[in-house]
């Protein structure tokens, strides 16, 4: 099981790898690799190399033909739930396959997300990535308001939101496994979940109300049910 | 929205709740429920009750026809993974149906769980429970190692273990939802996963192995991705 690593593109020329001075430092004193052993290097959107560690930093020996990827493109909309309960939320579903996560400050969120997070929030899915041995590492969009993220979400995909206590259909009964778009947008609330208002909104923008089954699942456990299920029905 | 609470059964006389006075103080200054105003008790063991608190207690006013839980039971016994990741587990597990939990000290796991850490579990499951509201708190049996866990299980029902990087079939693959059997078990690794030994040992139990998908969950994600599953291809 070689150590992987993300690299961004400016670090690759031809078939060497150019090495930041931690990357290095990591490789060599801590996963202990010398000259002429291997690990892998990503690029986050899906490429990756087996690269044998040289004095000057990695030749790549082989490009990896791997597809870790889901076959429908998943865009999470998460109204930010309290303390560090998004930081599970990123590592989870990356490694459960999400391509995007949208944190949205939303009616009911108490958290007031400080500058720092985003990065914090990139870095954990950048470690997910590797641990998990996708090629690709989720995009995080800074936090926003829920009416701002929808004006980024690309208008011609399925989009659900996500309502406790309802009467509407799963999701996983408006899917069809054999049938699948190529991309679905899917909004999940905080605790005490979305506003009326917030639901009302979502509807005008062609959102469709769905469950999540018979249980009242928290703010944390509903993204990460919500991958594993879509991972369940496409992936077996 | 009503308040819920896990009662024992000594706590019931006919339609009577004696409630202990850290409920009652709950009840009355965190909650802040006056007399005649309703919660929910439930025993943990499936039944419910809508119940009107008195100057003496709770007057049960109905039992609670509901039924949250999936049409398979599912055992999980899990190979303790580092620091608090078996709370994790435990409450979002419970969210998602779980009936057994066997935390089990496996050769890779590195926590020498406390005394005391069977009590919190125990806690955790109950508040999952009620927050999720289901009327059963899922078992949690004391930590022990993988050989004797297996001696608890009933023999005749399907066993599973996940196997990381295995070739296995995915063990949605070995379930079909229209022939479910009345109950499952499933064993997944810690940190590093079983050990050649431990793998040889659950299938010399009758135990088949399985993957759990195209990408390496952690043994916190494991878990709780099974759970999604089986509600998944079960409830939908």
């Amino acid at each position: 099981m070689l150590y992987r690593l993300v690299i961004t593109e400016s670090q690759r020329h031809h078939d060497q790898i150019i090495l930041q001075p931690e990357q290095e430092h990591y490789l060599r004193r801590v996963v202990r690799l010398n000259d002429g052993q291997s690990f892998i290097a990503i690029n986050g959107v899906g490429d990756g190399w087996q690269v044998e560690l040289t004095p000057t930093g990695g030749q790549i020996i082989s490009a990896i033909q791997d597809n870790r990827e889901l076959p429908i493109q998943v865009s999470l909309m998460v109204a930010l739930p309290k303390g560090s309960g998004f930081d599970d939320i990123v590592r989870c579903t990356t490694e459960l396959g999400v391509s995007r996560l949208y944190p949205i400050i939303s009616d009911r969120t108490l958290l007031k997300p400080k500058e720092n997070k985003l990065v914090r929030w990139r870095k954990i899915a950048q470690e997910a990535s590797e641990q998990c041995e996708r090629l690709i590492v989720p995009y995080i969009a800074p936090p926003s308001s829920f009416l701002e993220a929808i004006q980024h979400m690309e208008a011609n995909f399925p989009r659900f939101i996500a309502v406790a206590r309802n009467t509407d259909k799963h999701l996983l009964n408006c899917l069809n496994p054999d049938d699948l778009p190529s991309q679905i947008t899917i909004a999940t609330g905080c605790e005490g979940g979305w506003t009326t208002k917030e639901v009302q909104s979502a509807i005008a923008h062609n959102f469709q109300p769905i469950t999540l089954g018979k249980r009242i699942l928290r703010a944390v456990t509903a993204p990460i049910a919500i991958m594993a299920s879509i991972s369940a029905i496409t992936e077996t």
